[in-house]
C-alpha cells in the first residue's frame, strides 16, 4: 500500500517528466501517453493524480511561479538591501529560469506555447502582487513612494516587466534595449511616485 | 482568367469564413478543409492565396488590428476634441469589437485561443504606437505632457490597457473595476507626465 509520501513523489515525477516534454516537444504535441511511457506508470495511475493534461500544465505553471516567488521572497527578507533595490532585485529574480537554457525559454515563447505564457502571466501576477505589496507599503510609510494605488501600480510594473522583457511580444532589435530598460525604470519611478532618478543606480547594472 | 480584383474578393472571402470558424470552433479545431467546404473552392485555390492556416490567422489578426486603428485614426483627426480626451477615446476605440458579440469575444479569450491573443497584442502595439506618437508629441510641445520616453510610455499604456481590460489575464470581480479603472487613469497621467487629475473628467464616463 502506498504511503502519502510515495504518492507525492510519484506526482512530482509526473510533473518533472511532463515539464520536460512540454518544453521540448510543445504542449500540443505531447500526449498523456508520452508522459506515461517515460514515467513508466499505467494510465490509471496518471489519472489518479491528474484529471487531464491541462491539469498537469496548470500544476507546472504554478510550480514555475512558485520557484520564482521563493527567489523573490529570499531577497525581500533581506532588509539590509536598500528598499528600491530590494524591490527591483525581487522582480528580476522571480522571472523564470529554465536551468539557464535559452533553448528551452525560446520553446516556451513559440506561438504554439501561447497557452503556457498566458497561464504563467496570470499565476505570476496573482502570486507576486501581494508579495511586493509589503515593501511598497514600507516605501509609502517612509514617504519615499507616493501613490493612492499601490496594488495596481505593482500589478502594472509586474505586468509591464514581464510583457516587455520576458515574453515574446516585443520584437526589439538588440540595440534598442538600453533605451527600453531606461524608459521602463523611469516609468517604474513614476508609477511608485518616487523621486526622478531614484533608479539611476540600478541602471548602472545594465550598462556593461 | 481571373482579374486581380476577383482574386482580392476571393481572398477576402476566405478570410471572412476562416475568421468566423476560428472564433466559433477555435483555431486548433478548424482545418483548412473546413474553410474550403464553406467557401466552396479547391485546395489548390486556397494555397494560391495562403501558404498555411497560420498565414490566414496572421492576416485576420492584421485585419482586426487595422479595423481598430482606423476607428482610432478617425478620432485622432478631429482636433476639436481636447487632446487628452482624443488620446483616451482613440485608445478605447481601437479595442476589437466582434460585432458587439460577447460570446465571440469570450471565445477569443479561451485558453485555446491564446495564440490569437498573442498575435493580436503584438500587431496592435506595432500599429497603434506610431499612431498615438503624434498626439503625444503635440502634448509635449504644448507643455501638457512631460516625458523623455514618449514612445515607451505610449507602448506601456497600450499594453496595460489591453492586458488589464481587454484580455482575460486579470480575473477581477465586477465590483473592483471602478478602482482598477481609476488607478489606470491615474497611472496614465503619470506615464505621460501630465498634471494629476487631468483625466478626472474622463473618469466620469465610467461612473454610471
Amino acid at each position: 500500500m502506498k504511503t502519502i509520501k510515495e504518492g507525492e513523489v510519484r506526482k512530482r515525477e509526473i510533473l518533472l517528466v511532463a515539464r520536460e516534454l512540454f518544453v521540448k516537444k510543445g504542449y500540443d504535441h505531447t500526449s498523456v501517453n508520452d508522459i506515461l511511457k517515460i514515467v513508466d506508470i499505467a494510465k490509471g495511475t496518471f489519472y489518479y493524480y491528474f484529471s487531464s493534461k491541462e491539469e498537469v500544465l496548470a500544476a507546472i505553471i504554478l510550480d514555475i511561479v512558485d520557484e520564482g516567488a521563493k527567489r523573490a521572497e529570499r531577497i525581500l527578507k533581506d532588509k539590509s538591501i536598500p528598499l528600491m533595490n530590494r524591490i527591483m532585485m525581487a522582480i528580476m529574480a522571480q522571472a523564470p529560469e529554465f536551468e539557464g537554457s535559452d533553448e528551452i525559454k525560446e520553446e516556451m515563447h513559440k506561438v504554439e506555447n501561447a497557452k503556457l505564457e498566458q497561464l504563467y502571466t496570470k499565476a505570476m501576477l496573482q502570486r507576486m502582487t501581494p508579495l511586493l505589496a509589503e515593501p511598497v507599503r514600507e516605501g509609502l510609510e517612509q514617504d519615499v513612494f507616493h501613490t493612492d494605488y499601490p496594488t495596481e501600480s505593482i500589478e502594472s510594473i509586474l505586468l509591464l516587466g514581464h510583457m516587455l522583457f520576458d515574453s515574446n511580444i516585443m520584437e526589439w532589435e538588440i540595440d534598442v534595449y538600453p533605451q527600453k530598460i531606461q524608459a521602463f525604470l523611469a516609468n517604474i519611478e513614476r508609477l511608485l511616485g518616487t523621486k526622478e532618478g531614484e533608479l539611476n543606480g540600478f541602471l548602472q547594472m545594465f550598462k556593461n
